[in-house]
């Protein structure tokens, strides 16, 4: 065995959220630029019951919080989805950087075979072990979310590209 | 250590690109249905820069193959880029999918630390051990394209949901 499940999450989720958080400034530029409403990219959606950027990006940073903690098995972390402004979604963005940045590596040691159950005691509950819920269920998720607020820039003519979303390894 | 490389690649990569066949089926019935061009998905961007739908699909195909055929030492199968209907975009997912069911979990053993070399004799020649070209490059890339292709249908009114992404793990 070669991985561990902190070097297949915590390393990758803080080069992309901290991609995402670049691309959040250079989005606030491109408004201040043109002078555009702020809300036409933060309210902004692909289609009308898809979530709006900044669901996107709160659920990106969820999922990134939510599977450090799960793997890591300490409490996630609440965070009220209030942001309004830029300014807000990268203090989010930093927020969860710095959640994750605190975890201790060997807290995720014996994740991959540690029951992780989601939405406990509700109708949608979901039982995975610490190695399916990473690989087959949270990345994937992250991903999504990333990406789908790089697309919702990309097609409202934000100058970004995949450099951006890639951000440095 | 928790995970091999085999793990932490082929299984995922599995549980996604038969999701995006599925998704392919599916966009192919609604068509169908309303009497759309096949084009006017096929060839959809979300700006006019961006790859269109069926560039991301292949593009997909080809981080799959790829990241597969380098972390188990094998050579890349090499595949023209001629699809032109849905038939052969599902045809070039299956044809993947093939390719990365047949290598041998063993072969990906000393993947972590195997180097891999990207466009190698090029000015855009990039080097990675095996770790970092796994997570910190070629799953992002190819989640990216795989959103990004969910995505231009959804943006295009296709009745798919996050369920069609997520696949079956």
């Amino acid at each position: 065995m070669s991985l561990s499940l902190y070097e297949a999450s915590v390393p990758a989720l803080q080069q992309s959220l901290g991609a995402l958080g670049r691309i959040l400034e250079k989005a606030e530029a491109h408004a201040t630029a043109r002078k555009l409403e702020p809300a036409a990219l933060l309210q902004a959606r692909l289609y009308p019951d898809m979530f709006a950027f900044t669901r996107q990006v709160q659920i990106a940073c969820d999922f990134a919080k939510g599977m450090s903690a799960r793997l890591a098995g300490v409490e996630v972390p609440s965070d009220p989805d209030t942001e309004q402004s830029f300014a807000e979604l990268r203090a989010r963005v930093a927020k969860t950087l710095a959640f994750i940045g605190s975890l201790d590596a060997a807290k995720f040691v014996g994740s991959e075979a540690r029951e992780i159950v989601l939405r406990p005691g509700t109708p949608k509950e979901r039982r995975f072990h610490g190695k399916a819920y990473l690989l087959h269920y949270a990345l994937p998720q992250f991903y999504f979310h990333v990406t789908t607020a790089y697309a919702l820039l990309r097609h409202n003519g934000v100058e970004i590209g995949k450099l951006d979303y890639m951000g440095a390894a």
